[in-house]
Order: C-alpha cells, then structure tokens, then sequence
C-alpha cells in the first residue's frame, strides 16, 4: 500500500536517517535524542487531500524527518529526504541552544549518581542498613544561569526499600543532589538541598536514621483487605461503529487521521465531521511544570515535557483492560535509541468507544412521550510517564460535532525532604520526613482550524448587562452579547464574569439559520496562569504559559508553543515571537493556541499516588450546523442497550466465589 | 419494618394529610398544590443516628409532614403530626405571598387558552388551515409589579401539526398571550408579544401565513438515513458493588440514603465515607431560570423550577436502557394531586455504576512495572421535565471520596416569535421566524456539611506570589498559600486568578499528616453570576444567584436558597436574611450554599432539541486523609475487566443484519 503524507514514520525510514547521519560522521559516534518525520507542507498537502476527494492522482510530496544529535557536546539537527534519501541540511546549533535529554542514558546517571567515587562516598555518610538503597531521578535542569552551555543533569536522590524494585523511593527525598554533565557523562558537582526551619540553610550529609516508608504498591501497603469492585464489563457484541484504514478513522460521520509521534504522542490531522471540515491540525503543543519553592535548586524545577525530551517517546505501553475499557484498538509508537536502534513502543495509543449518559432528551408533558438519544464518544488516548509524573491525554469525539480534549495527571508528586516538626507555606507535607512543593501544570494545545475552509477569524463574544432604564430595557434585566475580532497577533485575556467566550469563524459561510459565520467555541474554564515573575527566566521560556489564549499566522514551523528547543533555553523562541502583534491573523490560515492551566497544591491524598485530577478543553460547534447535527441518530431503545434491572440482575448473577464481606441485597 | 426519620413519605401518610386538610374545610374544596414530609428536626436526628451507631434503642422522631393548598384564593400552608395525627398549625399565608402553581391544572390552563372565547376570537384571527393548530405553554408569571396579589398564569402560544402529537410548537412562536387567574380560572387580559425590528412595538394578530415548523420527533424530521450506532452494551455478570436497603445505599465504603421528595427531586442524608461523617445533608436547593429579553413580557420570564413548582413532581418516569445504562436500581416519588389523590412517579431516581477511565497509575520506567487502579463511580441520577427544558442532575460518588454534582441542561430553548429580516443581540435565530432569548441557569445546592463532625468552618485559600528579590525568592519564582476565614454569614467573592479553593474543614481535627485541619474543597469555575440590574425584582428575589458560594448558620428551616415561597415573590426570603453578615458561622453548625450559574446563548446547534449543556461542582477530599484513600482497590486486570481488541471484535461479532454501510476494515 502507497505510503501516505500523514502516515506516521516507518522502521525503513527510521533507519535511513541514523545511516545518512552515521555515514556523515564515520569517525564520531552520533548520540541520537529523537528522529522522526516531519509534516508535510501544509500549501502542498491542501492540495493532496483536494485530489483525494476528487478521486485524481494526488502530487507527490517527498517525506521529510529529522534527527536530534550529538557530536560530542554539539547539538546537531539535519532535516532528510526520507523519499530520495538524502540530507537536506545538518546545521550545528549555535552555543547555548541545548537540544533534548537522550532518554536512553537515564539509566546511566541513574547509576554514576550512585557509583560515581564522590557520589559513593557521599552515600557512605549515611551509614545505611542493608535493607535501604540509593534511587535516583534524573532530571532536566532547567535554567538560571545565561552563561550555561553544557546539557546538565540534576541526580534527585532517594531511599527505598532494596528488597522491592517497587519500593516508593519518592517518600524518602535525600538532601544532597549530583550534577552531570549530560553529554560527557562528567560530574561537575553536589548540590546540597534546603530541608529546614530556616528555609534557605542546607545541610551536610550525616547518617540517615529514619526510613518511614510511604508505600503505594500492593505488596507493600500492608493492606490486607482489599474492597471488592463487582466487574463492570462492556461489550459490543455486533463490532463497534468505527473503521481504521491504517491512520485514517472513521467514526459517526467524523472522519481524521490519528498519528502516533515522537514528541507530541499523538496528532490528529484533516478533521471533518458531516463532510465538512472542522480542523486541519490537532495536537499538544508543549507543556512545562514549574515548582514553586523559591529555594535553590528547586528554582530551576520546570521540565518541558515535550521539547525536553518528548511526551511520545515516553508514551506507555497500554494493556488490555487496564487504561481503557471496551473494545480497543491499539497503535504502535516508534523511536530510536540513542544509538540509533529503531525501537517499537507498541499499544501506546488506544481507540475505543464509550458511552456517556444522554446526549439529548425531551418529554412532551403532555402526551408522555419523549425523544431521548445517548451519548456515543469515541476515545483517542496517550499516557506518558515523565519520572514520577502520568499524563493522560484524551481526544474526545462525541456525536454532534465537539471535540474534548481531556487530561488526567496521576502518578507520584515530585517530592522534597523537610526535617522533622517543618512546615512551609509553599508545600504540603504528605509523609514523615516528606514535602511536596506546589507546582503548576501548563499545557499548550495547538489548534490549526479548518473551519469550512482555511481562512479563519478568532472572535471573543462578552456578555454585558444593557444600559438601564431605557426604552428598550425599562425593566433592566437585559443583556445582549458584544463581539470583538482578533486582527493581530496576540493574545485574548480572560474574563469570566462577562462570559467571554472564545470562537473560530468563517467570517465567508454565514449560517442560514443563525445569520452569523459558521464556527466553533473553544470552552475554557478561568484559570491562574505562571506564578513565575514575568521577568524570572522560568516565564521568559513559556510565554504561552502567561495567557490562556493566543492567535498567530500560520507557518509550516510553528509547531512548538515554546519553540524548537526548550532544554535549559533561556527565552521563548515560540510564541513570544510569533504573537508579537505584527501579523494580521483576521480571515486567514492561522493558529489558535490553547493553554490549560492548573496549579497544583498538593493535598495528602495525591501521596503516595495521585487519584487523577481531571481538565478538559472543549471545542464545540457554535451556529457551525442549522439546527442540531445528531436528530439522526437512533433513539434510545433497550432491546439495543439491554440494560436491566437491579433486582433480576441480583438473581441471575454469576457467583464466582462466595464472599463473606457481600451482604444480601434487600428487594 | 419499622420506619426511619429519612424515609420517604408513604402513601398512608400522604393520604393523613389530605383527610385532615379536608376534614378542617368540610365546606370548601382545597386546592393542592404540595405535600409532602418535612426533615426530622436536626438536633433529635443526631441523637437517632449516633443511637443506631451504637446500637441501642434510638430515640422516637415523629414524622411531620406539609401542605400548601388554596381555599379559594387564600392560600394556606399546614403543618401536620403524621405518626399522632394531627395538624399542628394551619397557616393562612399573609396577602401577596402566592404558593406554588398547582401543576395539575396546567392541561386546564392549556384549553382555556384556546377555547375561551376571547382566545378563541384571537386565534380566529390567524385563519389556519386544517392541519395547524394552537399549542400552549402556561407559564410562571414571574414579578413587576409589588401590588400583584393574584397566582397569575402567562399562556404562551405557538402553532404545531394537529396530525402529530409531537410536532415542535416551540418553532412556531405566536404573538399574544393570555393571562388567566391560576387559581379562579378566569381570563385576565391578553399580552402582545413584540416581535419587530422596532423592538418594542408589539402586533395585532392577523392572517399567518408561513408554516416552516423544525421538528425532532424522528416522525416528523424527514431524516430517512440513520446514523447507525452499534451497540455498547454494560453488564455485571456478578452482580453489582452496592447495596440497597430501602433508602440506605451502601457502595465502596460509602453509606448514605437517598431520598426523592417533590420539592427537591432527590435528597442525599448522613453521607459517610469509610465510617467518618461528611455531609448531613446535599440537595438541590432551587434553581432559576432569568431570561436577557428586556421587552415586556419577557422581562417576567423567570420561574424558579423548585419553588414556583417542584423539581421531584415533575421528575421522569425513567426507561431502562433510555437514561441510565447497564444494571439499574430505581426509587419512585410519590405526589398529591389536586383534588388529594396519591400518584406515585414510577422509577423516578435511578441508581447505578459506571466506569470512568483510570483513577491512578504510575509506571516505574526502570522496571516497567505498573500499578493502575480503574475509577469506578456511584450514579444517583434524577431528570425532570419544566414545560420546554429537561434538566439531568447527577450525583456522582467516586472510590477516593469525592461527590460530584453534575447537571446536564436538555431539553427545548424556550422561544419568541420574530418577524422575517428582524435580528436581535439578545438571542439567537434558531429557525426561520423564531427566536431564543438569551437565559442564564442559575442552580443552588445546599451542602450541610458534617466533616467529622457538626461544627466545621469554611475557608478560602488563595495562591499568591511571594515577595520578589528576597534571601526566600531570589529567583522570583516561589508562590505560597493564603488562607482566609469565613467569620460570619455572607458569601465569598471569585477569584480565579488567584486559584481561590473554598474548602470546609474541622478545625478540632488535625491530619496527622498534613498537620492542618481535616477538610474537603468546593471545586467549580469561576461563572458570570445573574445579569438583572441589582435593583430589579429579577436579582431581589434570587439573592443567591449574585454571588457563587455563601455560609450561613444551619436552622432546620434553613433549606430553599431563596426562601420557602418563590412563585412571584417580591424579594428573597431565603439567603437574603441568613447570610446578613450578623451571625458566627465558624466552627459551628453551618450550611454552604453553591450557585452553579451558566449563562445560555443559545446555538442554532440547540434547536429543535438540545445537545446537554454539561455542568459540575466537585466536593473533593482535601487533607481529609493522611494519604489516597484507594489504595485498597484491586489493580485493574483483563482477568476481570475482559475487554477486547478490536481485530478480535471484529471477527467475532454477531452480524445481526448484513449492512451495506458497514465497511470492512482493514487489519
């Protein structure tokens, strides 16, 4: 089958990139930090996907990928011609733009934060039993210094139980922290960490005497009884109403393509629903976790979790009955190792169906009779481990036209050691010996909109109380809605209490119905956005991190909210530049760019793993349809939905064992 | 089985009531409009419940229950003993003060409006043709004048399809309204409704001539192609995890009762989580529904759906595998018609599980092992229909300890008549000569929290940057938590940009942990609250839709946001007296009362039937336990939860009709 623009990077192409960097540098030895493909240009693919539905011979668009690299410290980015195999351009970065973590050598400084002669003997001062051992994360630096070059490393260090690989060494935060340089694998030195009344004195290693372990895995919780959830099973005995062409999905008149990558997880392009076009480009753009604890080195907490080293490289492998619920269908990921391997991340993202209550429902009082349809949505799903942290992306389709895009952080709160009888009012203590800062999750999500066409217009609609004690509002409850067109680059500030909300027109297909342009309301709830000074290099980076809604022009490159690179960067090479007030984006190709923010106060029942914090971005239909898209689905019936009673369903169930802790339903 | 102080009242104590009511006026036929049995006094539930605890004898509560009736046009309220009786005081309602419509007379209301003879002669006037014929909505009057003392009836008018009951009238809006006496019956006068381009210049009725009806019944739509939806069907072969003893719900170590009331729709007592105390009591406590039309008659379109009516008395007789999917449990409400007579609502509240995605994981990515737990959710779901709109509220019970409020709004846009060519900035255009106004919902749920305990305090906790350029924040980046006390009675202002969390806590309860007060937060977004100038009768009579979250001092007669008597009140008796600023609500028994507001512009995308507009609150645990309560649920497992890949799906499905639309595909 011909390989199509959209389709994700194979195996074959993977390896004709390392080979044409390997063969560039026969003397060196490439350290590969992420290959991948690239889009195809966007002039070029309109008209691919127009031929498409005509049903001609569509051009031919060569593949293009890339590759992060390093000779030694040199951060390398060559762009190839996957199609005739060849290098377009290698470009050394300049001096100080730092590329992505290698993923691959984690492992590495996970050991040399522990084996390395200073760090060994530093472990020695604890005087630790047999039972405990040293466990580190490696983290990304971050930034406070302009001067810095090399690629650092941050080893947080940690105790945990050695009898168990799953031992919650985040519960036992040490004080002391190595740095590597993340190249050359040299130490560079110790960092001391903050842990006491006097917040900003640190202390010397001294023997560890205490190992109040705050366990989440079973088999270490001590938890003996466990409650008994009765299955819930969900089946779809006569298939399920989706296709799957390779990338291409079909679902309840939507159509799209959904392609695993390496940094974003997951992208979703050419999306129609109705045969109509809706967005051309849907994707996470970039996201950073700022902490705030003010002491050093804390400061520089604040991972990019998608230009620092990538959200698809470090997507989970999914299982069967474990993320997702139903009937599933799983796509692979690809990346390559640091030395170039090509290595498969399989099941990484799931597709499925679900049902959500009712989507509609009226009763005519009168006669009884009601009209009542479900809630069909179909489920796109990503999970990506980042150190202690979980992300769940979800992309949420439903059947009258809106997408949702739904994140679930869950995992392990990154923590910080605190002595004994301390507290501050920057953390939550949520173990003995054990503080969790408070931080802020900021996510960007790009939309390129295609509604109805590519030329769109980005309006905010206020909401305002008429002028009193007129003619036309003599009772003065009156409020009408006043919109305002984004004409330059920028941003929109938020403004709950006139209920501002945030719509892409087609300012050329005006709604026969409605008399206004079709489009789509991007819902967003009112939220606190970085906390950092405007002037601390940790906003400096993340612009988009500042405001909850931005408009730039459309360009091919601009992908990455805060730019290409965001290891250890010292400013925003995203949209501090593109949003900078200079372009027109009214009726044209341009790109809305969602942040969905969150601060984070860490409450004792997110330790020692975090029951899911749920935030949601919706992207609905607004006066896109005449009336509502989905009177044809069927109606709600049971001899489809075969629901039953609680009582027949308490006679006729299965007893697999007779459990003593069940009590008898009364009927 | 002996009764219980929460239990629902039963027929026999239904019929007590109306005896002794009839029985006090043996020359007069009362008119019900409510009755039902009222909360056992607080104090003496305590001591019941903490007797049960203890298992000794509990103390005996007599079961008291209400009516409010209409002897001719004087409108009264009873108080009755139902286990001794006996009226305990019969109430005339002081001139002005007007009770809730009697909705049985609504079917009255609706004929008269055509075949009185002054309508008749109106609708004479429209010369329609043998297939259309005259539909009303009788509706609230809602309040402008303080001199009104009548219980009036607005008729709203519209034209359907006389061959099918279901026809859509809301799309054929007519342009005068009878209003009638609601309790005499006799015609008052009849309003003309403005429909113009000159706003407020209202038209005789003459010859109609346009018949564009937008219909839903899938009858009527002309839709010939159904989206074809395959099913999903839940089951739980083993039975399901909760059970139910009469009102008592057990589910994943919560008790509560569930009890459906008419006024309320569904209330939920003695809320506990794993043996501690969280909430006493939560319910609806009323709802409004002000429209931005300032042209008269528009400006008295406001009902307050519990108060001017009730939630419970007109709740839906729910359809398996309509509403709720998989194994079901249903209560049923019961009612008093006009005339006495008991009515039960069958299957009215419906109660059930459901699965909803992960609730934690976290992947060691050194040894890939995984720990996930799946989020299983408690569903306690009534719907009720008022006249046009549906509105779904859900209470939602989760493993970890939260509630969530969720309300789905359904239903039809109520709708005004508009002239061809005419456009307004206060609604939408939603069909060819009709109009949807601009409304806000605006929602009151009354939490009488019990957080370990009656006497709780409520707090606000703001996240605020620290001081700049200090030996603390020399980077500038730390953020830190400022937490406010709520003293006396009143309301606590938004703040989102803040990251305001209003919580509840008990003071004289430390976590150990934390080492801060036990609590749990108020989750909702910050909302444009109600839009009617302070000053209008609008805002006066619904004190609780200015603000999002008030406290107050707990009185048992302390239970309706905007006092007992809404129906053309002149100004609120409920919020507006308690939360006066003068009473000490900390660490004492208190209420919390939460407006969850959204202000509806209506989409092209809501008509004929609307797509759920879906709202939430979140009551979540927040330092209420010294680590995540749900470490104690099984891991998720295939074993248990058998879904199953799509390929395999696909081959084994049972085909029950070969579709043609059905593609192949492709593995």
């Amino acid at each position: 089958m011909a390989i199509h623009p959209f389709d994700q990077i194979t195996d074959d192409e993977l390896r004709i990139i390392v080979k044409l960097v390997k063969d560039s540098y026969p003397n060196d030895k490439p350290l590969f930090a992420q290959v991948d493909r690239l889009d195809p240009p966007k002039k070029a693919m309109i008209q691919y996907l127009d031929a498409e539905k005509q049903g001609v011979a569509p051009p031919v668009i060569p593949r293009r990928g890339y590759a992060y690299f390093y000779i030694g410290e040199a951060f390398h980015k060559v762009l190839v011609n996957m199609t005739f195999k060849h290098i377009i351009c290698d470009e050394t970065l300049p001096d100080g733009v730092i590329g992505p973590m290698v993923v691959d050598d984690v492992a590495l400084f996970e050991e040399l934060s522990v084996n390395h002669p200073i760090c060994k003997a530093e472990i020695e001062k604890l005087c630790l039993p047999d039972n405990i051992h040293v466990v580190c994360d490696p983290w990304i630096y971050g930034t406070d210094d302009p001067n810095e070059k090399r690629l650092l490393i941050q080893c947080y260090m940690y105790l945990a139980n050695k009898n168990h690989s799953e031992s919650n060494h985040y519960s036992l935060p040490l004080k002391f922290s190595p740095v590597f340089n993340g190249i050359t694998k040299e130490f560079v030195r110790i960092d001391y960490l903050p842990s006491g009344a006097d917040e900003f004195v640190v202390n010397e290693t001294t023997k560890w005497d205490e190992f109040p372990l705050v366990e989440y895995h079973p088999d270490l919780t001590g938890i003996t009884k466990v409650r008994e959830v009765k299955p819930l099973i969900i089946s779809q005995p006569e298939g399920v109403s989706f296709t799957v062409d390779k990338h291409k999905i079909e679902w309840q008149d939507w159509t799209f393509y959904v392609v695993p990558n390496a940094r974003e997880g997951a992208v979703i392009y050419d999306i129609h629903f109705k045969g109509r076009s809706v967005i051309y480009r849907l994707s996470m753009s970039e996201m950073t976790v700022p902490y705030g604890d003010p002491r050093g080195p804390f400061h520089r907490k604040q991972a990019f979790d998608l230009g620092d080293c990538g959200f698809g490289v470090n997507g989970n492998v999914l299982g069967l009955g474990c993320e997702c619920l139903g009937v599933i269908k799983y796509l692979d990921n690809r990346r390559v190792t640091a030395t170039g391997e090509v290595e498969v991340i399989p099941n990484t993202v799931c597709l499925h169906e679900q049902d959500a209550g009712i989507l509609y429902k009226h009763v005519n009082y009168r006669t009884g009779h009601k009209v009542v349809a479900r809630r069909r949505e179909f489920v796109v799903q990503i999970i990506a481990t980042v150190a202690n942290y979980e992300y769940a992306v979800q992309y949420i389709f439903d059947q009258v036209g809106e997408i949702k895009i739904s994140v679930r952080a869950t995992g392990i709160l990154s923590t910080m050691p605190i002595d004994r009888d301390v507290d501050v009012n920057y953390g939550t203590l949520v173990g003995p010996r054990v503080m969790a800062a408070y931080h802020q999750h900021l996510l960007s999500f790009r939309i390129d909109p295609a509604i109805d066409g590519h030329n769109n217009t980005v309006v905010y609609d206020d909401v305002l109380r008429m002028e009193e004690n007129t003619k036309l509002n003599p009772y003065n409850v009156g409020f009408y809605t006043e919109r305002n067109y984004v004409e330059k680059s920028g941003f929109i500030e938020q403004s709950p209490f006139t209920n501002r909300a945030y719509k892409i027109i087609n300012e050329n297909v005006i709604n026969p119905t409605s008399k206004k342009p079709v489009g789509y309301k991007v819902v967003m709830p009112a939220r606190q956005m970085i906390m950092a000074s405007p002037e601390s290099f940790n906003t400096k980076r993340a612009k988009f991190a500042t405001e909850q809604i931005w408009v730039t022009k459309y360009e091919d490159d601009r992908l990455y909210a805060a730019g290409e690179f965001t290891n250890q960067s010292h400013d925003d090479t995203g949209l501090a530049q593109w949003a900078d007030g200079t372009e027109n984006v009214r009726n044209t190709d341009n790109i809305v760019w969602c942040t969905l923010g969150f601060t984070h106060v860490p409450k004792p029942e997110d330790f020692p793993v975090m029951p899911v914090e749920m935030h949601e971005i919706g992207i609905t239909p607004f006066g896109f349809f005449e009336k509502n898209p989905a009177l044809d689905l069927p109606q709600a019936s049971n001899a489809t939905n075969k629901s039953v009673l609680f009582e027949e369903n308490e006679k006729s169930k299965l007893s697999t064992t007779q459990s003593s802790c069940c009590k008898k339903p009364s009927l």
